[in-house]
C-alpha cells in the first residue's frame, strides 16, 4: 500500500522535472539548473527507497481459486447434488454399475488419443517417479480399466471430474475443472441397441432435469468419411476436414468453406460438395433420401452409416424420443477415438446463433452442448497388447452448464434453497441448562433424529429462534427448569408457531409423528 | 501370440538338442551328426527371428494405475458408497452444510501448512500460467474458503480425495490418492462444546461402520506446549520434540529419547522428564492427577489444556462416548497447525504393537489410525489479510483403512455384493421380438422401473435367464408371441420361479406389488 503510493510520488515529480509545471511550485529558486540536480536527486533517492521496499516487502498473497475453478458453497452443493440425483436415478434405471479411477493416469496412457485437443492435457510436474498427467476425461481412464482388467462387457457410470487448460469463460459454464457424468456400454452386441439406449437416456435426463427445450443431433462418423471420399477428400485429409466441419455449429459456412481451401488445402470443388451435403438435416426421410444418392451409394462407409442411422432413428422412435432427435450430417464432433454413430445435445432456449453474433463474440455465445458421445471400437484395443478390440458406445452429460442454467434460475426466482435437513433444534429457555441440552442431543441422535443446538453455553432465546428460522428447522424443542423438572419439554413448530408439552418419555415418537405431518 | 509361440519352439528344440529325447523322432537317419548340425542350423536362425522380432515388436506398454493409486471396480464402489452413506447420514444428523472445493489450490496457498510434510505436496508442471498442486487435505482450502469468503461461522463436511507423494502400503490401505470425510465446525463459540461434537460423531460413525472396537485417544496442544516448557524443552525445539513425541505409537520410548537427546539436542534431564509425563492416559482421574502437579501448575498453557480437556471429558460422559475415549498425553499428531484439543481414533483389533514388530516391520504395521483432528484457531487467519482469525475444530475419517478391512472381510465371508439395482429383466421367448421388447423398456423406464433388457437382438433364453441370476435380478418379464396377441406378458420370480400371466395394462401396478412383497 506504501509502495504504491511512493510510486505516485516519483511519477508526479518525474512529469513535472519534464514538463514546464515545476516552474509553479520552485520558481522562487534563482537558479533553475540547481533545483533541477536537487529534484533529480531526490528522484533517484525515492527510486532507490521503492526499490529497497519491492525487495522488503511481504510478497502480496493473492487469495483465490486457480483459473476456471470454483468452489462450490452450500448454495450451489443443494443444486448440484439435485442433478447428480436426478442423473444417478436414470444410470440405474437403466442398469449401470459405477467404476471409479484415480484423477491422474500414466501421461503416456493418454497420449494420442485426443488429437489437437492434446495440448489442454494438465501434465504434473517431475518430482521423480512416474509421469503424470491429469485425466482429460473419463472415457480414455475407461477403456484403460477394460482392457487391464481384460473385461469385455460391462455397463457402468462414472461422475467425476476432468481438467482441461482451455480458455474458461465461467459465466458461461466452461471451466477448466468440470464435472462430466458418463454412461457407456461396452460389449460385442447387435446394430445400434447400445447406442439407442444412450440416446434415450439423455433424453430421459434432460425431460427430467426440465431446462427447457432440447435437440439430440445424431450423425455417423461412417457417414461422414464416406461423404468426405464422395466429395473427392484425400484420405490423409479426412480428419483436418472433419475439425473444421465441426465448427458448423458456431461458425457460417463461408468461413468454414474458406478454412477448407485457404488453410487446408482443399479444392473448392470438393469443399462446394461438402457444403451441399452438410446441409441436410431431418428424420428418416432425409436419410433415405441420401441412400438415394448416386455419389454416397458408391461409398461403402457412407452405405453402412447411413443404415446404421435408419435402425438408429427406428429405435428411437420406439423409444419415444423422435421429437427429440435430429439427423444432421454437420455434425462432426472434435475428439478422434470415434468410429461410429455421434450426437450431442443442445438445449434449445441457449443455441447458438452465428448471425447474431457476428462481431460481439463474447456476448451471444451459447451455453452450448450439455451431453455429448457416440461409439468408439478401436479405444480400448489401442490399451491391448493384442490389439484385442471391445466395442463401446457411451454418453457424457456436462454438468457445468446445466448449473450454470439452474443457479441463474434459482437467483431470478429467488428461490430458497435449503442447505442442511436438521429436523429439531434443542432451545436452552434459560442459563445454566447447557449439560441438558447435550443429554437430549444425544437422546436424539441415537434415535437418528436430526438435531442441533447452540455451541454458546448460554445462548440467548432470540437467537435460538432465529437460527430456526434463517435455517428453515421444523421443530424447536424448549427445555426450561419447569421442564426439566416435570420431566418434559416443549414441543414447537416453528411455522405455525403451535407449542404443545410432550413427556421426555414420549419426545422420540413425538418428533417423528410430527415429522411425518409436516412432509 | 506368434512371437511367443516360437520361444516356445525354440525352447522345445534346444531341450531336445541337449538332451537324448531328440533320437525317438529323428533315429531313423544314419547319419547323427548331420541332423545335429541341422537342428543347430534351425535353431540359429530360429533365434535370429526371435532378436529380430524383439527389436521391432512395438514398444511395450504398461498398463497401470500411477503408483499408489488405484482403480474401483463396481464391487468395490458398492461397499465405498456404503460407507459413504452411513457417514454423510451422521454429518447430516449433526446438521451439516457440504462445499466443494478445487482438486488442486494455487502453491502459496499450501506454502507453510504442513511443516515437514510439505515435501509430499504434488506439484503440477508450469505450463505457463499459476503455479498448482494438488490439494494435501481438506483443511487448508476449507480455511483458504472462509478467509476469501469472509464467513465466520459455519458447519460443514467435505468429502473428496486428497494427494500425498508418500510411501505407499496399499494392502494395508495407505494411498497416495485417498478420500478424506471431513466434517469442521468454524466460528466464535464457547469452550468445548464444538469439540465435544466432533469427537460424538467419530464415535457414532465408527460404531455404526461395525468394524470392531475403537478408541478415541484425546490431547491437547497447550498442554503438551506446557508440559515441554515444564520439563525444562527451550521454546524454539518445541515444535521439533512434539514430532519425536508423535512418533510414539509406533516407536519404543527409548528410540524417541535417543532421537531427542542425539539428534535433536535436548538434555537427557529433559527428555526423562517428558518420558515421565507421555505415560499418562485415562480419565477426568488422570486430568485431576495431572492438575496437582506442581511444574505444570506453574505453565498456564499446561492449566488451561488441563481445563478444557476436563470439560471436554465431562461433555463426552454426556454424550455416552466415555467408554469409548481416552485421554492420553504422548499424542501429538503431526500437523503444524493445530493449537488446541487434538484428537485421533484407531481400530483395537489393528493397533499397532510395537513389541510385537521388532525386527519384522512390514508385517505388523497397524492400519493404524482412521480417524483424527482437533482444534485449529489460527489457519483461517494465514488467509486474512489482517490476520482475523476464526476459530475452527474438526475431524476428519480415513476411509480407504476403513474400505481396506472392509473389502478383507466381504472376501472373507464370501458375501454377494449386488452391484446394480435392476427390478426387471425384459426377456425374449423367441426370436424377432426386439421391437417389442424396445416398446416394453419404454414402458418400465417411463414408469421409473429399474429395467434392463439384452443387447442381442435375439438372444438365447437361457443367457438372459443366466443374466438375471448372475446379476441378481428379480423380476423376469417375459414376452413371446402369444403373450403379444393376448396384450399380456409372463411375470416371472427369479427365486422362486414361479410364474403368472399379468395384463399389459396392470403390468406396472402388478410389478410395484410384486417388488414390495420381496422387500
Amino acid at each position: 500500500m506504501e509502495g504504491s503510493n511512493i510510486v505516485v510520488d516519483i511519477a508526479a515529480i518525474s512529469k513535472m522535472e519534464g514538463s514546464g509545471d515545476i516552474h509553479h511550485t520552485i520558481c522562487i529558486d534563482n537558479d533553475k539548473s540547481a533545483v533541477r540536480k536537487k529534484i533529480s536527486e531526490e528522484v533517484a533517492k525515492l527510486l532507490e527507497l521503492k526499490a529497497q521496499l519491492g525487495d522488503e516487502a511481504p510478497k502480496k498473497f493473492v487469495l483465490k481459486c486457480p483459473k476456471g475453478t470454483r468452489d462450490y458453497n452450500p448454495v450451489q452443493m443443494s443444486i448440484r447434488e439435485g442433478v447428480f440425483k436426478t442423473i444417478i436415478s436414470c444410470f440405474k434405471r437403466h442398469g449401470a454399475e459405477t467404476i471409479d479411477t484415480p484423477v491422474f493416469e500414466l501421461k503416456e496412457t493418454l497420449t494420442g488419443k485426443y488429437g489437437e485437443d492434446s495440448k489442454l492435457i494438465y501434465d504434473l510436474k517431475d518430482q521423480g517417479g512416474e509421469l503424470l498427467s491429469l485425466r482429460y476425461d473419463l472415457t480414455v481412464p475407461f477403456a484403460r480399466y477394460l482392457a487391464m482388467n481384460k473385461i469385455n462387457a460391462i455397463k457402468r457410470y462414472h461422475i467425476a471430474k476432468v481438467y482441461r487448460r482451455d480458455n474458461p469463460a465461467m459465466t458461461r459454464g466452461r471451466f477448466r475443472e468440470f464435472y462430466q457424468c458418463d454412461f457407456d456400454i461396452a460389449g460385442q452386441y447387435d446394430v445400434m441397441l447400445p447406442d439407442a439406449e444412450c440416446v434415450k437416456i439423455v433424453a430421459e435426463i434432460l425431460t427430467q432435469l426440465d431446462i427447457g427445450d432440447f435437440k439430440i443431433r445424431i450423425n455417423h462418423r461412417k457417414l461422414l468419411d464416406g461423404m468426405f471420399a464422395a466429395c473427392g477428400v484425400p484420405d490423409d485429409k479426412f480428419r483436418t476436414i472433419c475439425s473444421a466441419v465441426d465448427k458448423l455449429d458456431k461458425t457460417f459456412w463461408d468461413d468454414v468453406r474458406a478454412e477448407m481451401v485457404d488453410e487446408k488445402g482443399l479444392s473448392p470443388e470438393a469443399a462446394d460438395k461438402i457444403g451441399h451435403f452438410v446441409k441436410f438435416s431431418g428424420g428418416i426421410d432425409t436419410i433415405e433420401q441420401l441412400m438415394k444418392d448416386e455419389s454416397l451409394a458408391k461409398q461403402k462407409d457412407a452405405v453402412e452409416g447411413l443404415e446404421e442411422l435408419k435402425v438408429l432413428l427406428t429405435y428411437c422412435d420406439l423409444y419415444k424420443v423422435t421429437d427429440k432427435v435430429v439427423f444432421d450430417l454437420s455434425l462432426a464432433r472434435g475428439l478422434d477415438y470415434y468410429t461410429g454413430v455421434i450426437y450431442e445435445a443442445c438445449l434449445q432456449g441457449y443455441a447458438h446463433k452465428p448471425e447474431a453474433s457476428k462481431g460481439k463474440e463474447e456476448e451471444c455465445v451459447s451455453v452450448g452442448s450439455v451431453a455429448g458421445g457416440g461409439r468408439y471400437d478401436g479405444l480400448v484395443g489401442m490399451f491391448d497388447a493384442r490389439g484385442k478390440k471391445v466395442p463401446c458406445v457411451g454418453v457424457s452429460i456436462g454438468i457445468e452448464r446445466i448449473f450454470a442454467i439452474m443457479e441463474q434460475r434459482a437467483l431470478a426466482n429467488n428461490t430458497k434453497v435449503r442447505t442442511t435437513e436438521t429436523e429439531v433444534y434443542v432451545v436452552s429457555a434459560q442459563k445454566h441448562l447447557v449439560e441438558h441440552r447435550l443429554k437430549l442431543c444425544q437422546e436424539l441422535w441415537d434415535a437418528d433424529i436430526k438435531t442441533e443446538q447452540s455451541y454458546k453455553k448460554n445462548p440467548k432465546a432470540l437467537d435460538q429462534f432465529q437460527y430456526c428460522e434463517t435455517n428453515g428447522i421444523p421443530i424447536a424443542i424448549i427445555l426450561g427448569q419447569s421442564e426439566i423438572e416435570s420431566n418434559c419439554v416443549t414441543m414447537k413448530n416453528t411455522v405455525t408457531r403451535a407449542e404443545r408439552k410432550v413427556s421426555r418419555d414420549d419426545l422420540v415418537e413425538e418428533i417423528r409423528k410430527e415429522l411425518s405431518s409436516l412432509s
